[in-house]
């Protein structure tokens, strides 16, 4: 487990006069653990005395457990007709008496927005309506509201997060070159979406990843003007002379990016590139702001002044950005004109202006991610930004 | 909307004397109209007196509403620092009171155990934490339980969704083929399974096709021992000689195909062909009894004597099956040595019987998903299921 994520969970503990924090969403353990469960049914016990204690179902796979802590096994998936839940919430109930005698308060986030998917994200897990309620009876005491605060550890991305996540935007990068190799080349926006899907699939068991797995849409032309209000693909057959954009989440061990690019399939023309100047140029106006201590919605306005001078005023119709790392949005202020956060060192926020209009034939954006650092900031997501691919002229 | 359905539906909540019902989780919407959100923030309002207003947001495609209900737009995803929810609460409580002046309960599944993804798969719909409460609050006369009856609708698949589930398995059985295809040429599983997930996502955007995903999971050799355990891919080079078995998700237009297949790269060795007699005995087995009324737990067990009797009988770690349809894997009561369900008209089970063990040095198993009918059943999926690719030997 990473030092400063050990220090902030064990100074939230002793500050609000925790026994036990409890963690079972897929993106709180890989926070916890970097540990992206593959069933999504596993509880991570945390005590402030003691040693800390993973709780995995029987049917976890053993290689993709966390090294360095306690890995015990509930009987969920195996067929003999217990409940495995009542295992559990005893096995829970039992350590806790044992770290905290005298009794002491539990707490976990009770609700946070949904979740990331686990590694099986084609459906939510299989946890029971009542879970928060029997995790908060583990302890007499009870359940304690330790909610902002503990909320507020999704806000700062420690050096192992940013290791993972370097490794996410490696595979985003490699993603990336495969969209611009193959935007020219006459396919549908779902047929790119696939092979841009694809190239990420097989990094799966690649060296040291387990998981990747992506989420990537593909709107040209006319429906790139949509861009703005939804991301999806559809059969269109992308033409010469249309913009191209690509949206994707995509999520490498548990870690995750939210990447746009826009390319044009043949000639830009000079509304196109106007379109592009007026985006780089707001990325590079919300740069000059990043650093710990600045509002967020100050670097919002940045932005969008710079999109409004530019003469595109009206076609800017979202928020500047929001945190991302753990989830593809991760919970957390916003970078918007409503926002009343303050941007403080390890967030990681998107940074992602866009222009769309019918009137303009379509639509741009582009997006990356970027780290708040002590001195200011770092793109996670330095992959090819341009409107023409590396090797397919300009 | 489909006649069965609203049938069903009308029934219930006279039954229950209800004023209306309320829908938003994706497979929900699907159930009901046949419409599978982007966002997963649309909610159904189905009065039991006047006509149905399905909510959608401001930035939800036009092109995905459904057709033949009100369809009213409330400003979730627009830029303007309204909250979008109070809106929605206000609209749905001023519709109920016009069609319920003196007052009426109104119900909703408070909790299924998760729900299917919406088209934005790669996380869940950012719905706040308090929804079913203030949903509650649209009727001073409040919410009221109808928790199992209302469940009880996954469990009858009307003539609309069989048409859905029939596009799905189309797209399922031509990701099979490609499975097939490709098994033979030395990949890697996690190669092997974006070719297959490849192969689904270029049929969005098909004809009458808006999306089209699949979570595919391939394990081979040593690996496919496990797969009676859980289902994910590695960066292992598929061998001469292995069992390679498939499992995989797909969705298409909301609506879910479960499948497995196993073939063999190479030559298939005589204890391979007893490991897949067994299993497709068990199948044929359970078919047998399928038809409505009969005991769910008696289906898996003709499966499961069919397995010991064959010689596999310490192989067979699972249930034989589940319902699915709506999602990966539908509420409701399973095919398992514990269940106490019945058979019903409509239900769509999978049966997939399965043998896995070191000793065996590898797993297989197949798994179609079957409509039980007012006769008896009727596979759904009928792609190709023997050991061997029909143009690659044997």
């Amino acid at each position: 487990m990473d030092t400063k994520r050990k220090e902030l969970v064990e100074e939230l503990m002793q500050r609000q006069r925790l026994a036990a924090l409890l963690f079972w969403r897929p993106d709180e353990l890989v926070m916890m653990l970097g540990y992206m469960p593959l069933w999504g049914v596993s509880v991570l016990f945390y005590p402030a005395e003691g040693q800390a204690v993973l709780f995995v179902p029987e049917l976890e796979p053993e290689d993709i457990l966390p090294a360095g802590i306690e890995v015990r096994k509930y009987p969920w998936g195996v067929l003999d007709g217990r409940d495995p839940w009542v295992v559990l919430y005893k096995a829970i109930r039992d350590e806790l008496a044992k770290r905290s005698p005298g009794g002491g308060r539990v707490s976990f986030i009770r609700n946070i927005g949904g979740s990331a998917p686990c590694r099986m994200s084609g459906e939510q897990p299989p946890l029971p309506p009542d879970l928060a309620e029997q995790l908060e009876r583990v302890s007499d005491a009870g359940w304690s509201d330790a909610g902002g605060e503990l909320a507020g550890l999704y806000e700062q991305k420690t050096a192992t997060d940013v290791a993972g996540l370097e490794k996410t935007h490696r595979i985003a990068a490699h993603a990336v070159e495969v969209f611009y190799r193959e935007v020219e080349k006459g396919h549908t926006e779902a047929l790119l979406a696939a092979q841009v899907e694809s190239a990420v699939q097989e990094a799966s068991g690649g060296p040291g990843i387990s998981f990747a797995k992506a989420w990537p849409m593909v709107q040209s032309g006319r429906n790139s003007a949509d861009a703005g209000k939804f991301n999806r693909s559809t059969n269109k057959v992308i033409q010469s002379g249309e913009l191209v954009v690509l949206e994707m989440g995509l999520c490498v061990e548990g870690y995750w990016a939210d990447i746009t690019r826009t390319a044009v399939a043949g000639e830009a023309t000079d509304l196109h590139r106007r379109m592009y100047d007026a985006v780089i140029g707001a990325q590079r106006a919300a740069y000059g702001l990043l650093r710990p201590g600045v509002a967020m919605r100050e670097v919002d306005k940045a932005a969008r002044d710079y999109i409004r001078d530019a003469g595109f005023g009206g076609y800017f119709p979202h928020g500047l950005g929001h945190q991302t790392g753990f989830r593809y949005h991760d919970p957390g202020d916003t970078l918007s004109p409503f926002s009343t956060g303050v941007l403080r060192e390890g967030m990681v926020v998107t940074v992602e202006p866009g222009i769309y209009g019918e009137a303009l034939g379509g639509g741009l954006r582009i997006e990356d991610n970027v780290l708040i650092t002590a001195e200011g900031y770092r793109i996670l997501s330095e992959s090819h930004r341009e409107l023409k691919g590396k090797n397919h002229g300009n």
